[in-house]
């Protein structure tokens, strides 16, 4: 439904990343054909499931050395910002939950690398991760030009045939807390450049309530609502219907949760504007996901209402699986496997037709997963 | 990586169904625009999800009315086989179990329909699900000749751009047990037919444990290799491997769970000789299966053991909803969802970074789905 958003989506977080070993100054980078190895067979877009290499001490770029110019400097400047807000928001769960994130990182030949933070068994929090990722990959010309809104426009300078390297920073995350009264919340935010000179921007924070408090939706939307305004008076309304077609899970007309904002392919002004608005909306997490957590961290709750969700767990898995291109993209390209499926929840329910007895808050909730509200 | 054996997977099970309404008679039938619903919106290959209506009594023949002459005689064959098969093994089931199946029958407009059946909550079973499916569909004249391994072929008659219409019926089950020594098992067995006057067969059972017993894998796969041996000395052997490529997970670079056979495209031999192979597999079903359940039910565990049978089941949900092109296609496609995705166990976990310790049993079959082994 969004190619532009998925595919950005995918080298946002863990898409495919050749091996490249051209030339580093922007515009005239040209691919080499990559080492393939027995994982890259399965999967050419990629480099194979087991390509990146762990490292015990992050250095303090993933960015290649020498993408620093004026060319190339947002790159490490988004990277910047992406590890900033990941101390940010892993400190803010840890202080909630009061224990701590496992970190693994690693890098990859030829440049790229990631972070990826997981938080299991906690307190409050079933499971928490909080990802950061660097890619120098590349993709067919083709693809790139059907990847985006704009067509043809992404590919500018490359002949059909051609494979486009790009360059993609992406800070992605899933929070699943244990009480069902409680929310989950994802939110991914990146930057994506091709060697070509095109850039974009896309991103969203959305939320996965088991049980409707319209207020926490007041809360969440009015967050995100205050940070758009301040860009664009548009934003908020795009990007919330966005995000609302964006998470449905067609198979069963409903969407994943209650929504949020998304935005992919942006790059209609400069680059330093959408970069203030990346790193504002980044920066909101904290404060539009951890006060409705500590409200509902501690509320009673019934094997019922852990069981409904359980089974509104399921459905995030089925549109995870199945929907998100990034994911999908990434699973079949060779992304580091145990960063892609962080998203996962620890359990989950699946049953045979289930349905809410109606005048149920189950029933009430997924009147809004059929029929997406307005919040604020 | 096996297309054909994808696509057929899908139509006999819940694949896409259009309502085509034009004449009957194999060979010259004619699809007309299909009546377009708001379901049918999102997927054009397929008839919407809500487009089945629930029967309270299932009809004697899920058919066309004239599907029975001498050129389609083999449709109503099948039907019979399958729903023969289906009270065979659902008796075997709730009479190991001791509760009962649900079952949910349907049917469409010009033609089609489905029996499913479900037992969830069993004292044995946490969920094991049965469903015959009839399907009238038509798909892309380019899709039918992709989705064979003997390309065109399929698709004789067609002119590029037009759509054919087909026939399938399967007969498809998952089960999946409580106590994490008895393992899930599934199967699936289907005829396909084009108006064009091709066809072919397809199916298999395969086995997926949590924990290894080696007489239970020789019984299971040696049930089906003396099946195999009574039709053709390589099948056995051919089908094995089929099994053990299709059930990959790649992004995991392991098996769902320890194979069986798996066959496609199947029409090398009279249709007779392939449907009484067909039905022996099909019929070998209980045999294969619940003196292993029976075996299993009732040993101890221990909460470490349930959760590894979580987390095996955690994978059979990344492998239903990210490879079985079956699932997918069903779902993209406006199947009847809940037949579809019965598949699912109950229950799952999903861990960042899980690995067995060494030398522990679950290393033990891990081995065993990073490396296939020949059982008899």
């Amino acid at each position: 439904m969004l190619p532009a958003a998925a595919l950005v989506l995918v080298v946002g977080l863990n898409g495919p990343s050749p091996r490249l070993r051209g030339g580093v100054n922007g515009g005239s980078r040209v691919s080499r054909s990559a080492v393939v190895n027995a994982a890259t067979q399965q999967s050419p877009a990629g480099l194979g499931f087991n390509s990146h290499k762990p490292v015990s001490d992050v250095p303090d770029s993933l960015c290649r050395p020498d993408d620093g110019n004026a060319d190339t400097q947002m790159r490490q400047k988004f990277e910047r910002m992406c590890r900033a807000a990941q101390n940010k928001i892993c400190a803010a769960i840890e202080e909630i939950d009061g224990t701590k994130f496992r970190e693994d990182a690693w890098t990859r030949d030829g440049g790229g690398g990631g972070i990826t933070r997981v938080l299991a068994g906690g307190n409050v929090f079933e499971k928490a991760g909080c990802s950061l990722s660097v890619v120098y990959g590349s993709m067919p010309a083709e693809a790139l030009a059907s990847a985006t809104e704009r067509g043809a426009d992404r590919a500018k300078g490359i002949k059909p045939g051609e494979r486009v390297p790009f360059f993609a920073c992406g800070l992605s995350s899933v929070m699943h807390p244990r009480n069902p009264m409680a929310p989950t919340m994802h939110f991914n935010y990146r930057y994506f450049e091709t060697d070509g000179g095109v850039w974009w921007f896309g991103g969203g924070t959305d939320i996965t309530p088991a049980y409707l408090f319209e207020e926490d939706m007041r809360h969440f939307h009015g967050t995100y609502k205050e940070v758009c305004d301040k860009h664009d008076p548009d934003f908020y309304r795009k990007f919330k219907q966005w995000a609302d077609e964006y998470f449905m899970i067609k198979h069963r007309g409903e969407t994943r949760g209650l929504g949020g904002i998304f935005f992919d392919d942006l790059n209609d002004r400069p680059a330093e504007d959408i970069f203030k608005f990346s790193t504002e909306c980044a920066n909101a997490v904290v404060d539009a996901y951890v006060p409705i957590v500590a409200k509902r961290k501690d509320m009673e709750f019934t094997d019922e209402q852990k069981r409904w969700q359980q089974l509104r767990r399921g459905r995030y898995v089925e549109f995870n699986l199945v929907y998100d291109r990034g994911t999908i993209f990434g699973l079949k390209t060779g992304g580091r496997i145990e960063s892609i499926l962080m998203s996962l929840p620890e359990t989950t329910r699946f049953e045979y037709d289930h349905h809410p007895v109606a005048g149920t808050p189950e029933a009430k909730i997924m009147d809004c997963f059929k029929k997406p509200r307005t919040w604020v």
